[in-house]
């Protein structure tokens, strides 16, 4: 009898119809022989309606208060459930995050999990119930209500089946699985059948919003094999899990794109010790998430820095920076929005050489000009105008083969 | 400075306005140098709706789940209203029934208060703290989440200040105090300034709804002085507290009604032991609540059994009979619906003479037939016919002058 951990999201739930549907996929997969945990998340609009409430109380509502207001999102969702199951023959019992032992740490409505006691859900198990477990949840030390922020009901999926030693954790979601890029934009990606934690970790860290970093991290700490698929069908979907040799022939696991990025260049900066961590630290300060850095000393003599980040976030990251550039006579700033990222993440590029060759030939045959470049050990990444991402990832999936499943 | 717990129902709470205003009360009774918990209530409309929701996935929903569901009502409001008083400049927390540490036994939906321990509470109050705590819930000694029925919200403020060994416990509702008798009947009816729990329980259990008998009862035990109050202004309500020698020189505090009673009395029933056992039983098991009982041997030598109910269970009552009688050959059974109860409650029933006389003389001038009659020790309750019931309570209220002012 294997122990599975399915977690289920906001649009998952999100009716009563659809609870009875994740109901029956439960019973099914109990039906087969398995014990079943089941995460869920609120029901999808349920959490942006109570935070609407607390902004129409408070411009800027308090974030342990906030905690207490949309746990009761998730914590409706399990009754829900539990009734579901109930009615239709399962013997199942809701537990909130508190009740399945996540202790979590860190400021409110952004916790971290500091550890599991998964005794109490052990124990229902034990008496052969179907658990279903609130995501995104938690207890301080203090028994406060705690949120774990976006994604954080991946997280207690992964940190649940860590608890549990559970056999598979499946995260069921709208997509079937990863693939070798967006399918909408390369019509023939290919749905991969697994990916290495690493892997997952570049192409989240990419624009792939299958999952959270955070998610994917705890579950390579813990060993945690899970799966992407679709709660609508029964289809296979991608396992994700610690890298094993062969995995290593294939060069390029796949392709990722974000849009809507924006680049800052400074010039003009002291080639003095210090200046860097300035002006990183400022835009840190602005709460800006910067994505590529690049920085060189130029001809001139005075170092230059470009950053890229979300194009929402350039007005903000140009104030910022101000100040501090009054005070350096040479400086310049320079800016460009409307540029997209394209990653390409393998873990195979670690033996294989000639990657980024292969790559930035395939983009300068479809004449696209590349911007910024930045590479890790199993990432190359490129700025390209946003207009050209499109064709830019077709360009790299059909230069690497991606489409065609590797020997 | 004093301690002072207010509860507010759900109706002070139900809309995003009356928070804030409810907020606002709060911080006034603060800034006149009190602390303050707040007990409150899920917004209005918003347990049904949660018990709606569960009804459709299931037509018996388990009591363990709806506990779980329901407290998201509280839940939310204690956040709300915590955000409210955060952004008028109140350091507030919002309190769940588990951290009040309201300790509950007996079955699902149906919680009893076992024990309370208000050491977070306290913490919170040494801090300086105004609380918010989430009214009709507590936790099971297993950690479950557990709710407290019809009144729980009441029931938890008289808990909470007990534990907290509040100076006053208000509870603030849509109605003002305790009248001599309903206002809508008796337009000179007076308010109360006081009045006894034992008074207090008779006029609850005949049909004056401010709070639940077990609230009160509750009250008693732990000897929480409590006033009941509007929350729409700020005039002093009627104190619930035990009595005192002053309190006997009143004679009747007051009239309550009761109607949509029903009547059935059977006749022809064997004189011998076990009988009455076995109708109460029958009743009982069909889960329904006998108001008065009166039983007498007849003429014939048969016994005869009288009893009251809420007519909506007349049907039920005479359908649980039926198999019963059907071995008694002599038995009869007759039903009357369309009466109704006139209760007049006073402590100073016990030392003073002739109270039954002035009442019925007074029921008698006004032309009104006395159906049934039972006593308390407090308390002298007719049956009239439910036409006759408001003529009936202002003839008891003259007869009585409830509207004047004791001296």
């Amino acid at each position: 009898m294997a122990l599975i951990v399915q977690k289920y999201g906001g649009t998952s739930v999100g009716s009563l119809d659809r609870i009875r549907n994740v109901a029956a996929r439960m019973k099914r997969t109990r039906d087969e022989g398995n014990q079943v945990v089941a995460v869920v998340s609120a029901m999808s609009g349920m959490t942006d309606n109570l935070i609407k409430m607390a902004k129409e109380i408070s411009g800027n509502p308090s974030e342990r208060e906030l905690d207490v207001l949309l746990a009761t999102g998730e914590q409706q969702s399990i009754a829900l459930l539990a009734i579901a199951l109930l009615e239709i023959g399962v013997d199942a019992a809701s537990i909130t995050g508190s009740q399945a032992g996540i202790h979590t740490t860190g400021s409110h409505t952004r916790g971290r999990i500091l550890n599991m006691d998964p005794s109490l859900m052990q124990g229902f198990l034990a008496e052969g119930k179907t658990l279903v477990v609130a995501g995104f949840q938690g207890v301080t030390p203090d028994g406060m209500i705690h949120t774990l922020g976006r994604g954080g009901s991946d997280l207690t999926a992964i940190a649940v089946a860590a608890a549990l030693k559970a056999d598979v954790c499946q995260i069921l979601t709208d997509v079937d699985g990863v693939y070798t890029c967006d399918p909408r934009v390369v019509k023939n990606a290919r749905k991969l059948p697994e990916i290495s934690y690493d892997e997952m970790l570049e192409m989240a860290s990419s624009g792939s919003k299958v999952m959270q970093s955070r998610s994917v991290e705890f579950a390579k700490k813990f060993g945690v094999v899970f799966e992407v698929r679709s709660s609508l069908n029964d289809n296979p979907g991608t396992l994700v899990l610690e890298e094993h040799p062969n995995m290593e022939n294939v060069v390029i696991r796949g392709v990722s794109i974000e849009r809507s990025q924006a680049r800052i260049t400074i010039t003009g900066i002291p080639d003095e010790p210090g200046m860097s961590g300035m002006i990183l630290g400022a835009l840190a300060e602005a709460e800006i998430n910067l994505d590529m850095i690049i920085s060189n000393i130029a001809h001139d003599g005075f170092a230059r820095h470009s950053f890229t980040m979300h194009s929402s976030d350039l007005g903000k990251a140009q104030a910022a920076l101000k100040p501090l550039l009054a005070g350096m006579p040479n400086s310049k700033i320079e800016t460009e929005a409307g540029i997209a990222k394209l990653s390409a993440v393998g873990i195979g590029m670690r033996s294989h050489s000639g990657v980024a060759a292969t790559m930035f030939k395939a983009l300068g045959d479809a004449g696209i000009n590349i911007g910024m470049i930045s590479t890790s050990e199993i990432k190359i990444a490129v700025t390209v105008d946003e207009t050209r991402i499109e064709d830019a990832a077709r360009a790299v999936h059909d230069a690497f083969q991606l489409d065609k499943v590797p020997v």
